[in-house]
This record gives C-alpha cells, sequence and structure tokens, in this order.
C-alpha cells in the first residue's frame, strides 16, 4: 500500500489538477510551481513539496510537464474504481458537481439524489430522485460509497442511523448537527450557519479587514 | 465602531451560541469554559479568551452564566438590523437553514431562492422561489445583501456580474469557480469538488489515519 499523504496536501492536489485541466486549453506543455502557488495563494515551495511526494520533479528551466503532472496525480489520488456519490437533500448541489465530474472523466459520479416529500423519482440530469424511504435500499443495491448529506436537525438521527450499517464509506456533513457514526467512517463537516453569521459579521466592517 | 473580531473567533463564537442554545434546555444556567471546549475540539484557554474578547468574565466557581453569554455574543457579532440571505441554485439548502435562523429569532433571515428553468415561484417552507431571471429585480427590491451561490460553470460569469452591482455584501460560493467581485463584498468559498475527492481518497485508507 502506498503511503498515506497529509490531508492539505490531498486537498491541495485536487485543486493543481483543476488548475492543469483548464490550463491545458491554452495549449501550454509546462507549468512552473509559482504559477500553480498564484492560483492557490500559496508559496512555491510548498507546490513543489507536494508533487515530490507523488514522486514529480520539475524541470529547473521549464517547469513541470503539465500532462504528466495530471497523470501522477490521478495515480496518486483517485480510487482504485468509479465510487459513487449520492446527495442527501440538496439534489440541485449534486448537478452542480456532476457536471465536472462528467467532463472530465473523473473515479467519482454523481450517482442519486434523495428527497423528502411526495416528488419520488424526478431525474435531475440524468441522476436519478428518489424518495427518502428508498435510502437504505438504493445505497446497497447501487453499491454507493460516498454521500452528502444536507438534512435538518429533525433527520439527522434517523439517517445517521441507516447510514451507519449501509455500506457507506465517507460522508460530507452539512447539517448543522453532527451525525452519530462508527469509526470506520470518513467525515468531513462543513458548517454553513457559522460561515453565514461570519459573512454577516465583516461585510458590515469592509475595510477593517482585508478581503478573502 | 467596535474592535473588529479574529475571523476565528467569529465562527467560534457562532458555535459556542449554537450549543449554548441547546444546553438551556437541560435547565443548566452555568457553563464551564472546559465544556464549552470540549465540544469544538479546543482548549479551554482558548475559549476563555475568545470569551474575554466579547467583555464577558466567568466566575471561578460556577462558570459563565448560559443567559448573559448567549446575550454578549449576541450583541458582538449579530448584524444591528436583520439581514436578508438568497439561495442561488440550492433552494434546498436555503430550507435546511431556515429552520434554524426562524427557531432562534436570529438576525439572518432566509428570504428567497433563485433556480434555473421553467419552474418558478414554488414556494419551499416559507421561501418564495424565483427564476434565476429574477435575480437583480428581487435582489434590489428585496434588499437582500447576502447570497449562497451553488451554479455550474456555465452560469458563474454572468452571476458575478449581477452581484457585483446588485448592492449584496456577502457572498458564501460553493461554485467551482472563483467569482469575479469588487473588493468591498467580502467572500467565503467552499470547494466541494476538492472536499469529495479528500474523502474518497482518505475513506480507503481507514485505519492508517485517525478519524474525526
Amino acid at each position: 500500500m502506498k503511503t498515506v499523504l497529509p490531508e492539505r496536501t490531498v486537498e491541495r492536489l485536487s485543486l493543481y489538477r483543476r488548475i492543469l485541466l483548464n490550463y491545458q486549453y491554452l495549449d501550454h506543455a509546462y507549468i512552473f510551481s509559482h504559477n500553480l502557488a498564484r492560483f492557490l495563494k500559496t508559496n512555491a515551495a510548498t507546490v513543489r513539496r507536494d508533487l515530490m511526494l507523488i514522486g514529480v520533479e520539475g524541470n529547473l528551466h521549464k517547469g513541470y510537464v503539465i500532462s504528466e503532472l495530471v497523470e501522477k496525480i490521478n495515480e496518486a489520488i483517485d480510487p482504485d474504481r468509479t465510487e459513487k456519490v449520492a446527495f442527501i437533500g440538496i439534489g440541485e448541489f449534486g448537478r452542480a458537481v456532476y457536471e465536472y465530474f462528467n467532463q472530465n472523466d473523473a473515479r467519482l459520479q454523481v450517482a442519486a439524489t434523495f428527497r423528502f416529500g411526495s416528488q419520488t423519482s424526478n431525474q435531475i440530469e440524468d441522476i436519478p430522485c428518489y424518495n427518502m424511504v428508498n435510502l437504505p435500499t438504493v445505497i446497497n443495491k447501487s453499491g454507493i460509497k460516498i454521500c452528502v448529506v444536507a438534512v435538518t436537525l429533525d433527520y439527522v438521527k434517523e439517517i445517521s442511523t441507516i447510514l451507519a450499517h449501509s455500506g457507506v464509506l465517507g460522508i460530507l456533513n452539512f447539517s448543522s448537527a453532527l451525525l452519530q457514526l462508527p469509526p470506520h467512517i470518513y467525515v468531513e463537516n462543513y458548517d454553513m450557519i457559522t460561515k453565514l453569521e461570519k459573512i454577516a459579521y465583516f461585510m458590515n466592517k469592509a475595510g477593517n479587514i482585508s478581503n478573502q
């Protein structure tokens, strides 16, 4: 098994790749570490260290070969097989990232969305939309391993229980409560309420702070 | 004008308040800094420093008076008047936070959602849902100051142009591209693609890393 990369490195590699995929349209073959660094508001040394970790070295005069870099990042961070992602409670959000994953031949695939209420089985783009009651069956049958969860507090406990025993291995949680999950599930939490309150605070103080 | 608090302090104050509001149901009148710290996985010294910044001191033997603490946090981070928030592209997400802001008499109010396509003016809960073409008019007429944006790449440029001159002061951006905005607008970016790729990477390596 390969060594496990640091969390921040994985995030940056994902960002480098996104930039490189755009950069390719410009017909450039090479890119310098300081150019990549500028996009991410980091420094060239960080970029070089990240790339060294995945076994890529640049040419002092030309920089990195873009196609090789993309390939090495694919090898380093992509899962070995296509992983299916489901969106629970925010189907529209699934559509917003569906496009990216589809265009770039990525190993992540938006496979299903789930919603509450009576409108079941509506398609959003090519993604089937199911009623929440079908969650356990669909996740199990379609081999979904990653779920993006954004449900209101009333449903957090119920959804946690379902996901805990579903075969799901990774969760991106946008609900305002923490999910109770067994330790084998990798969870990344995002708290929108806190971010909104932070924005409301700082937007009224423009001029006193540096933006972004 | 009051001194501007550090960004991380504002985020933590928002979280303290959320915890305290739940804690109140337990009929506790006091809370210790180390209890608050445990919820946030931080240390008691950080909590005490944050609270000192907003002028609250705890009692050595009893801790902090919860009701006073909530009030001081309200004073410190809430806007002076109610700010309206719109959700562009992810109405369902608006619903998920609507509940919280409504229950707690908060100064943030989910005021509108916008979607593409033919289904216009559908209500989600009590939040009106508009077609995207009405964005400039509605934002202007209803005095919306904060927008949560999650649109696909095709629309990023158009939405940026509209928001730049709309009177909006704060943006939470979930699109996978950066928005081109004038410096008086406070922007917080969230990159879902990166987080999904990170989850896909680490979930296959459970056991080698410490799980949150």
